[in-house]
């Protein structure tokens, strides 16, 4: 399948020229001047390898165990919104990807096609939420989700406004092209609400929700080494270190720089997760040799799926695997957990 | 009011399609090779934010208090010359919109309107002085402010030589057009004097400045921890962290990069405010969460001038206090005075 | 001979005219990003050089002892695969400049050429082996190399899986062409074997290696000093810092940014050789003053092979050999073993 | 004089048109790669200046004292070879700038004017020497630049060897054109000698030269701290810290990075002057800050003397001289040695 693309690179430029530039620029955009949106890769370019030899690395295996699922490889696909902008099968096409994939797609909040349709194509999703101010409705998402066979709460917490974009605010993107609505943002009556960001949002809001569901909670957006102790302290069950790839706060740290100090605050009472920014395989083998549990592709996928549907973001993933397992048996690896913060090179150490 | 630009990046561009090249270099230019000029936007590019989460910033409020007055945000007009270069109105139109943001603008010496105007367009306008070497005339000068109702003197006192800057040389951009001149210096028989920088000044001038006014006097232009320590000693009232836009001395350091060493040297006996090189909300969030109590804009100012007189001005403004107040929010924090060192990657302290 | 190249840039930019660009790209690309491959030449760049005077610098020699052999200078040929590609008398021409030079080539098992033929040509040759899961073809191939005269072997060790190089894969470069073959993997019955990159390679197998023959074994591939104190603890006779140009796992630490590491994890106990990113004489005397005993060079040696074939290789071994003289004098030493680490600036060193 | 350029890259820009490409490549060219070169100027755009204020800077004076002389500021002239090559007065059109600007010119050895001449322009030039095998041929030129009025010998110790420069090997400059010699090159037959670099120049030639004359002995090329003090130990009369512009060792360090070191070593016994890189009167007062007691320009001086001879030259240095005094009032100094290492910020310290 090489014609889709040798690199994600090929895949990002393939998209670009199929996706008219309003929906382009909505995917790649960040907020203000966008330089923690380019900070976020080329944290990744900063990093150096200290490749160990000699370790026989024959039989190598990419699985990974997170919140007791078993995931075929630390990849997972970062929540998005809007996926039918890039293609009409939208998220299903997504879904389907990754459960042929053997890895979890985290279903964005602002998907538009319905939880259940998109739990149907198989595989273990996951749900991103953002708690609305009305917790009534923000209950009945939950239970929706849960319902659907979501297998976890991916719970934004970078968002109590939203991001100024200015590519959106050039292009005049306010509202969806008629047909698309955010399908699980329907309530009782079957009106489509709006995503509220709450400013309100704080820590007595997580405990509400740890006594909503039973499905393990992440926070999704912790940068600071603070908010990962307190994480703890609320008894979540994993952080994703996320700065929404670059679209809430310009100036905010790149996600593999906040990634150090959060593991050693966490000290490995939870999984820490990490996006923003992965676009090789030795990125993702960079970020676990720093501490992470797995990472998550949000843009990548997108350009998949505007280039080719379900295949087009299979070739993403698949892409990503065998880089991956190449850039572990070139380390000295034969596992994730082989991974250590030996293999980065001091000088480029936190 | 979008057609007036999304950022002030746009702003500029607008306001040098408007303006002739030697007016817009006029403004834009800095000394020597202007590194320092540069450096000045540079140093916040350097910093990253490390953002709390979950804090409940519902409730934001941007007003500071500062030598006893409120401003509605921690941004000011930083005194610049010869607004009637930008637009007919001058200062009075930028006076006006000062006054309808509620925040200061510190009128420059070098105004081409009269004090009197300028104050009588509303708000709690502040006087930049140069001190002259002609003690008597100093001393009406004042007085004038005084009576215009200005509420605090800002000395420059980076200036002891006119700083060489090779744009204007170019252009032989030397007087004024005919018609304009420096209202403000005018003796009592109506002669419009030059402004000297005098480079004889020095503490004892400050002392007798002291003398003469009641008004809160700050010092602007203070780049050197031990300058600091010397302005406590000297009793004025607070510190401008300035280098003149980069107009004086060329390779002089950049505002940011000076700030933590004159914070820590005035240990919060005096207010510490900083110009040079804020251009995004999040740039003003940087200087406050490294110490500063409020910022200083003169450029974008003059091109928000140039763009639209007062409701250019207004414009500039309110883009960075709208920007100000969602990174505010998106930081986790609900007024200036929550800002701290903690919100600063470490790597990127001073 | 300046028509040939005032310098090595000069004969690159000579061989990118006259090679097709398949065999350029196969020659000069790297894997992934090629960010290794570009480090290499960089690391040299940020290392400062500060120069001894008045050292009585008018009997320069240049020649040093490795593994028990004079070699005229410290600059050898690295392995590198499909002479033939280059310029129609291959690896012969190779070695025939190597003899006249006076030092090393290193014969890769990938050439095309047989090592009978390549040796013939005078010289003292190394040769470089992937050690073949097929151990009886292992151990034939190194008494054919043992037969022919090679005086050592060069283990290539980075190399468990092939890295996947993008230029290659574009262009469809998978073959050779009609006529050319890895003339040193013809097995008993004149069939010839592709070479297999053994992922199970281990250090046992070096054990092995070292029971096969009583040639010095060098390591190629080192990187981690922790490999290296394996390495002296395995009883090898050198190691050979190298990130396979850039070729193998793209993110791997640049070579002369490695060097000090190993160079310390060794204690003088083995002799260090680098090679990667070598193109001026100040590079080989940088590696030198850093630890390292010789430099190996590879692309360049191919550069001056397709323009000028046997001469063509003098020329670039020439031009390193005169530029190393001269900078050996600048520096302030007569001979290799006069490079110390304070002649390079404290701030660059590692 | 504006339109003679109102900074040194004007000047440089102007001589550039005027001078063909062979003769401007001489003057600009470096060895090898030119990174030194660039180093040179770069490491002055890496330093920043913490300036003073108040501090009463009316009564400024630029004179300081220098091998028992006066000069008029801290900024000589360099030697550098071939002055005809720009001007067809040569040297004596730049000896009589110096004399004008009340500075020293450091007459080359291979100057295309005799010393008697150049000496007869008026000032006080000091003579450069590289030091020739024949100790007799060596001792009649110090003569004769005794007798000519020369006040000091500058010995080129970084010269073991001749460095290689790419931009003279492209375009074949090897000779003088027909009529130009080095015109104090001459023996006692009349006949012009080539000037030998010396291998073997050693501490026991400066010692031996020590005893040839009176004259005060700089040496110039200094980089290494060890040497600085080997210097001081042979009791000469000052260092340079210089790395020939570049044209040397490709790779050298930049001066002004080599100056703190070098300044530390020699611990006041000595004055330390630097030449490389200085384009602006900032530069010169930060190599100053940093303990330097004065600098030398070379090819600003070659600029100016292509534009416009003697008064071009002088039009480089009263630049440099207006640049500097002011940027000494902006940096709250009035003279040389008020200048210390508290002006630089810390961060751009060595």
């Amino acid at each position: 399948m090489d014609e889709a693309g040798l690199n994600l690179a090929d895949v990002a430029a393939d998209a670009r020229r199929r996706l008219d530039p309003t929906r382009w620029d909505y995917f790649a955009g960040g907020a203000g001047g966008e330089r923690t949106a380019r900070a976020n890769e080329e944290a990744f370019a900063r990093r150096w390898i200290v490749p160990r030899v000699l370790r026989g690395v024959g039989e190598r295996d990419l699985e990974i165990s997170l919140l007791g699922s078993a995931v075929s490889m630390p990849v997972l696909i970062a929540p998005t919104a809007f996926h039918r902008l890039a293609h009409p099968d939208g998220e299903v096409a997504t879904a389907r990807a990754a459960a042929e994939a053997g890895t979890v797609m985290v279903v964005s909040m602002a998907a538009t096609r319905r939880v259940e349709e998109i739990a149907a194509a198989g595989g273990t999703p996951w749900f991103q939420l953002y708690p609305q101010p009305d917790l009534e409705f923000t209950t009945a998402v939950v239970r929706r989700a849960e319902a659907a066979g979501c297998r976890a709460l991916v719970v934004t917490v970078d968002s109590p406004v939203f991001g100024r974009r200015d590519r959106d605010l050039r292009h005049g993107f306010v509202d969806l092209p008629p047909g698309m609505v955010c399908e699980n943002m329907r309530d009782a009556t079957g009106q489509v609400r709006d995503i509220e960001m709450d400013a309100g949002l704080s820590w007595e809001r997580i405990a509400w929700l740890r006594g909503v569901t039973t499905l393990p909670i992440l926070l999704k957006g912790v940068l600071h080494p603070a908010d990962a102790r307190l994480a703890v302290e609320h008894g979540v069950d994993g952080v994703l270190v996320s700065n929404h790839g670059g679209r809430q706060l310009d100036g905010a740290l790149a996600t593999l720089d906040a990634l150090p100090a959060v593991v050693e605050a966490v000290a490995g009472r939870l999984p820490v997760l990490l996006d923003g920014g992965v676009r090789r395989g030795v990125d993702v083998l960079v970020a676990l040799a720093l501490g992470a549990s797995a990472v998550l592709v949000g843009r990548p996928v997108l350009w998949g799926l505007a280039v080719g549907g379900a295949a087009g973001v299979r070739h993403v993933l698949e892409l990503l695997r065998a880089d991956l397992d190449g850039a572990l048996a070139l380390a000295g690896a034969t596992r994730p957990g082989d991974l250590g913060v030996d293999l980065i090179a001091p000088a480029a150490r936190p």
